[in-house]
């Protein structure tokens, strides 16, 4: 637009300091991703390791000149691990640093590793590398967790707790049974963990820029190399695909959902009003001025990283959205959502194994509010039905009568008199007893995946079994 | 508070006709669900049925009681199929509103159908059923899909049309290399289906409230009348979980985000500018003006699709955030989202289908598109290196110059005498002109899923044979 | 493609029943949006009404024909009002739905209407008239909760309760002061909407398909007339924009969020532990087993209703992503998202004003709670700062000993005899006593906005004056 | 859990380096905050100033320690802003990090500036502070985008392209109308933000923890020395509150979606096929064998950001769902979600003006895609309806017929001769062709808000009046 010197000087009077060198400086900023993306150095560099290995096992470059390149790289590994390399923004990502620094060690030969690829393939090929490792981390950790919970499970087989619908008292259930509830959703995530590498277990090299190459390379032996089951079946899809990336993002928002759900519990749990757990000084933040108080500064902070990890799952959604094939640079900023909710993910799985590791259990004011509130009223009316040959409508009606009264007595269900009882309905007995208490109640309930503490032990030993 | 009286009407008229009748009509509107759920009858009646056989088999209810039952349950099959069965809002769902019913027609026997089963155990059955169904329609829908692009690939394996990145001209690919990205992205979302119905294969009948039963029940036969692989292995998280729904909603999103790219493709593709692609009558609208209009209505609001997914994906991602165990009522606000999502998805993939099917593709627009913009400079700088033995750097120079001097005579690489490029380097020889054609160039990428002719016809062979 | 007439079969076979009749089935499905836009059908005759009339102004079109036009809508409101009018699907849209039945009912002039404006202004005027009433309806129920929110201030202005951090007791503070906060969220809430009320108080008709248009209309009486404060300025910005429709979710959103804070509030103080308040049986369920249970149905659907809201906003957020100008089909998905949020927001915020206004608080549980806990430790500290002249620091660790002290002696602050609190730090008085109980605690804190209920009162009556 | 000590071992393990050091290590990681709130430094200490400075005024604190403190915090600033500060993540936060120093400094008057203050409202403070600034900021950077907008619009106020609806040619209209519809946009954007300030300013310094305080502060007093309008009304919600950071967010997300819209007209416009614009070499990136390819790639990056932008949205909406007041260290995750966007959407608006500014605008390429596509065929209906008498219905059936006639021989609608035209319609006489060419169809609308330069320059007044 005509000259443009005046405006360009007063808009950056405007932006002040930050955008004062103007148009280069915005567009460095915005362009380069050597700030993030230099994560990636060690991918990087196995890939262009496992690349010139192959060039050179077809006869595309020298193995003169490979050994060169591996060596190169080699010193360019030590180098970043040992903090010893200077990353420059001007060379805008870690493929440019890196090659750059590979020119200046090795000479002409840097320039041959390029052969049969571009910045695409192998933009693809480390983040893909990087995920697998983050997954592969994430099967880890979560092992971890459902180990830290059947601990406490097979702890608590026959602790009794209130268990809770609409947080309302429903009915007794154990401490144990409610701790392998997240095993078993901490096992879906990892098994839903384990078929996202499945998914994305093929190598994105030799796609090229898009369009594939007419180099004899050879891909199913780069995928070998870097551990992958095979090659991509499409150059346009290879370059083009982030699915690898929203998949990883969708299992880390519905296991941060899993662990908010976690937090939640404990949070509630922690209050002098519930009083069920208390968590270890580890995990907790005080005051010094109020020496009881103890705030579960983890557990909200473990709860909070789901919205975390969700935004980055919409970002990555919405960046996506409607992109036309085949690369477009929008799909730079798939790393950052991705660094972020691992980093997120592994700090919330973390805390939570320790936690749960950490937390003492207040078994006492459990079984109290377990016994409180009629817990056992179903128990009753099943009773009747199973043992008395009511019709349930009528049970429930019996039951009812029985919970009004033992208000009015101020009293627990076991509490009343058999001859009262038998007021209301004569066909009770004695034997009733034996279901209202809230042991017997989780007792009883033995059905498969029931509360009883043998179901809980046998669901435990399935576990066991399988981590 | 107080009497409230004054305060409840002059809110009243405030709200105006909708809460007139104060809070039970407020109530009535917020939780009742039958506006919805009815769309779960026929899975409510199975899972009734197998029900009410299994507690016969166990003999906690008479064979006489579930012969009516299933006698009932099979009139109200078909008095809903047949839009003669009255729903009331006043009995809340449609698990009450079929009880009430069967109530009404087999008399007592129908109170012992809930024996040993509640509503949360009854409702998680009903959505998991429905979600299982749901995943197999859209498996055999994608499959649709990859088929509509296997026929236009094999149609257009050797059409040349340009390979873009960042939406500038790259490479020339051919359009059957461009429909099979599609198949390979339908393909990961029909194998994530896949796993998802494999992941919610469990049984959740018979975890009743929260806790399990104390009833005899055989959970395993119910599971397999119902066809799934086992029943759930935990009581409270079974009610407790929908991780299938928003496993659906993930698949969902992403299949969404591939639709809304080709959508993308197809608006671009249609304007007079690219002329690439016209779309059929039936998917497109016209206008009584301009006779030469076709909008692309339907990729458009395919494209629309992707936000709509996005929406309920993170809706119930919110709702679950931090739910305590177990069921908590926010979890009737799962059915919705999903439902929507279903619906749209299925709509936009039938709409994809039809559209790729239907289009006439213009393939002299799209290889003139491919021939321009020098975009066999690739070609020749490969050739150089591959050929004449030039390092990458100098290959590159070389080409430099030659599309300069190409674009100084507004003609192609491919224009330029041997004379003029021999000029720039006497290395070059008369072959390179079987590398400047996009014919030429794009046969010569033959590495594994590169565009070339012969790799996309094997990798229809590939997906045909697993189709 | 080619004849198709095979494959179009065999995928119809796969739709099933509801693609049975193929691509036109599948586009008129897609298309139609008569099933929800009907809901505008009187911003749509109110608009054509005022169009028809500035027509006829300007001498654009005859006063008899504008006579017949007005007289037609009139008849054609009637007939929706009383359920009298025919949707057609095939007609698409309520604009067609009502252009079709008038040109029945007055024929030609009929044709006259559609002079000087098409459709792509017309949605955006009815839509724009709907979401303006829509926040002027939100203002009045905001108004509304902010009354009941009031009423309870008042009368509770002096109920102690515990002040919460991390749900940990911290401080007392008032119930009334409680409130309060709410009334300030909701204040917020209504501000929001009185300036998205201004932000769009522009009228789109008269922009025509995108460019304006050559007929000599007056923008300006059409916007009078509507109630609308001027026209807007720029015609392809006037049918590309939705921005209404997404700062409404966005209001929407924010004002659920607070919703959701509320309603778990009511779902802790609710259970037995909690025990602050009680739901009236308007707002919760109940357990024909179990009558001591009350579940807050009502309260947990409210709190999912933000993750329903969150969802419509991001879903027109990344519809309106990367949408070229003008107008584009996608923004036909604009209308479900904002009617679905509304219909939540305002039953959110009725069952919320009802709740309100009907629970039962306690009181004696508040105020036990909040005398536990050594919640008035920071006063102890405070008093030793301001009245013996302590530092900060050292006022800390006396009150430390003290709280350490009450603890093994198992009683609160105010029950250590003066002797030992003169053991711990020489310069304390009889006076300390008078903060050292809940209520001296909250009557202190007489800071501008603080819990004094002296405070509360003051805010009370600045709330009263604007509402 | 018993000792624990093997298992801790174990879990270590598997943790790796990082995790290392067992729980303390983990949590310090999840707790701390000062890696990213020490972006907060200046306002806390302009926030801590202004409280001392009114503690002493008070006469709370005295004078000299007043003096110390306001000297210590200066000394502080020097030693942060030249980069002299050593932050330590033991000390948690950006308040604890400045207040250890500061005590280190000046001795115990440091421990006197947290009387009648707690973190909770410290924090509040200093993001309050922070997004103040940020929006003031966005306010004047969209200010400068308007500008750009507006010289563009002045130059092409007469320039004719296509008018886009679905992208297919509609109608014709200016490039300096096209640039006008954005002003409305960022107009807009810049109201909200406009009243975003209005709606956060209000001071929370002195709600203390949550209840206020003893200590005779004057609230008024720190509000107005820190440039607050006036102190927040409730001392319970101004610590819970985060609805400034939501709603930044919200116009952020907003914005960025106008942001994407214009960034995809610039990647499609830039296309060999359209050609409509250049962007200058600041804006684009090149390749290194095709001289003639300029990718788009700040416009692809701004467009991803809005993905970014609504991520952080969605995030902080997630978090904040269902927290009981008042302060939970959830909270804390604010910081990151506004800072994250903050950045983003600077760099968007400063590379969006930057483009705008630099591009080159191809006139010719726009006016011969604006007469193709019979563009004006709604000019030729508008003409037989207003100077022709002819019913609406019967121009619309003439002009198709024109239009078949035009295609047929290959010719625009002005390319037809009279007595072709006469054939069809005998009322058509030699004054259509006035209205058949893309000046005079552009020229003739010009209705208020219209696309004829006379219009647009009416407008571009209207805004320079307000920029």
């Amino acid at each position: 637009m005509g000259d443009g010197t005046k405006d360009t000087k007063s808009s950056n009077q405007m932006w002040g300091g930050r955008f004062a060198s103007g148009p280069d400086a915005i567009m460095e900023e915005i362009n380069a991703s050597i700030g993030f993306d230099k994560k990636l150095f060690a991918q990087d560099i196995r890939g262009s390791i496992a690349h010139a290995t192959m060039l050179a096992h077809q006869g595309i470059i020298s193995v003169d000149d490979k050994d060169k390149i591996v060596h190169g790289l080699g010193t360019i590994m030590s180098e970043i691990e040992s903090g010893n390399f200077n990353f420059s923004r001007q060379l805008e990502d870690i493929h440019m640093n890196i090659e750059a620094r590979l020119a200046a060690l090795i000479g002409q030969a840097a320039g041959r590793l390029h052969t049969a690829r571009s910045r695409n393939d192998q933009v693809a090929l480390d983040f893909r590398l990087w995920v697998k490792e983050e997954l592969q981390k994430t099967e880890a950790m979560l092992t971890d967790l459902i180990a830290a919970f059947l601990e406490r499970a097979e702890e608590h087989a026959e602790t009794v707790m209130p268990g809770f619908t609409h947080l309302q008292t429903a009915q007794p259930v154990t401490f144990g049974h409610h701790c392998m509830a997240y095993v078993e959703m901490f096992g879906r995530d990892r098994s839903r963990v384990r078929h996202a590498i499945e998914h994305l277990d093929e190598s994105p090299i030799g796609a090229a820029a898009l369009a594939g190459t007419g180099y004899p390379i050879d891909r199913h032996m780069t995928a070998k190399a870097l551990g992958f089951r095979e090659p991509t079946r499409n150059s346009i899809d290879t370059v083009s695909d982030r699915d690898f990336a929203i998949e990883f993002l969708s299992i880390a928002a519905i296991c941060g959902m899993h662990l908010s759900r976690l937090a939640e519990e404990i949070v509630i749990w922690s209050t002098p009003q519930f009083g069920f757990v208390r968590l270890s000084d580890a995990f907790s933040t005080g005051s010094s001025i109020m020496p009881q108080k103890k705030n579960p500064d983890a557990a909200e902070l473990v709860r909070a990283k789901t919205g975390r990890i969700n935004g980055s799952l919409i970002a990555l959604l919405t960046i996506m959205k409607g992109l036309p094939l085949a690369y477009s640079k929008d799909m730079q900023e798939d790393k950052e959502q991705v660094f972020d909710a691992a980093e997120s993910l592994e700090l919330a799985i973390a805390a939570m194994a320790g936690m749960v590791r950490d937390m003492t259990v207040n078994t006492e004011r459990m079984k109290a509010a377990a016994g409180s509130g009629y817990s056992t009223a179903t128990d009753l009316a099943d009773w009747l039905v199973r043992e008395a040959g009511l019709a349930f409508r009528d049970a429930h009606h019996v039951t009812g009568r029985a919970v009004a009264l033992a208000e009015s007595r101020g009293c627990d269900l076991a509490g009343l008199p058999l001859a009262d009882l038998q007021a209301i309905n004569p066909a009770i007995t004695n034997k009733v007893y034996e279901v209202l208490t809230v042991e017997a109640s989780v007792a009883s309930r033995r059905s498969f995946g029931g509360t009883a503490p043998c179901e809980v032990r046998k669901q435990i030993a399935f576990w066991r079994a399988r981590n």
